[in-house]
């Protein structure tokens, strides 16, 4: 697929800002959403969190949906990132408007983490 | 320093879309340029370059420099990046005119490495 790839984009690299706006997907390959922007460690540049949009689909609004990058896997094929999420399990998970970011703290980020039923692996 | 700083960085962690704009400085707090955007691994979500813009003090245009992100090191009291590079070092480095993104693959890559002293750890 490489003669598909833009410069912004190679088979193991990707831009910040093209990362911004990539698309999800279920398992199923249905679009869930895209990638608002993420929050990453400033010293190592490790990305923690993928914040995600989640439209379309599944119908539940514009709100910013804080994702344990790890949670995310890349699909080349797709051009896209790929997670096992469903709308029962979005519903009731860490959200918050365009325009009120919270305080990402650890106190956040265990809520985070500990909503997917992952431990958070800081502090 | 905690108060100063708003909800899309702490002391952490920031934003892809705020490292975007962040300023960079050399060891002797003189401002040098700014990040443009940075490379990340698709998968693992590792920041690998910061593509920098050398405005200003240097008077270099407005070429961006692809430099391998362990160079840079965060300083929080700055609320910026702190990178040990002259003006000599630049005029020869790497760099490409916006709109002109070359294909990041491991020649260039080693390419980018290699001038700057380092080895490349990839393949």
């Amino acid at each position: 697929m490489a003669d598909t790839l833009t410069t912004d984009e190679t088979h193991r690299l990707i831009a910040s800002d093209k990362v911004e706006g990539t698309a999800v997907y279920n398992p199923q390959g249905e679009k869930l959403g895209t990638v608002d922007n993420f929050m990453l460690e400033k010293r190592s540049g490790k990305a923690q969190y993928a914040v995600m949009e989640f439209g379309g689909f599944l119908g539940i609004g514009t709100d910013r949906y804080p994702i344990p990058w790890d949670m995310l896997t890349y699909d080349t094929d797709k051009g896209g990132y790929v997670v096992d999420l469903d709308k029962d399990q979005l519903e009731g998970a860490p959200r918050y408007s365009a325009g009120n970011t919270p305080e990402y703290n650890d106190s956040y980020g265990r809520t985070v983490y500990g909503y997917y039923g992952l431990s958070y692996p800081f502090v």
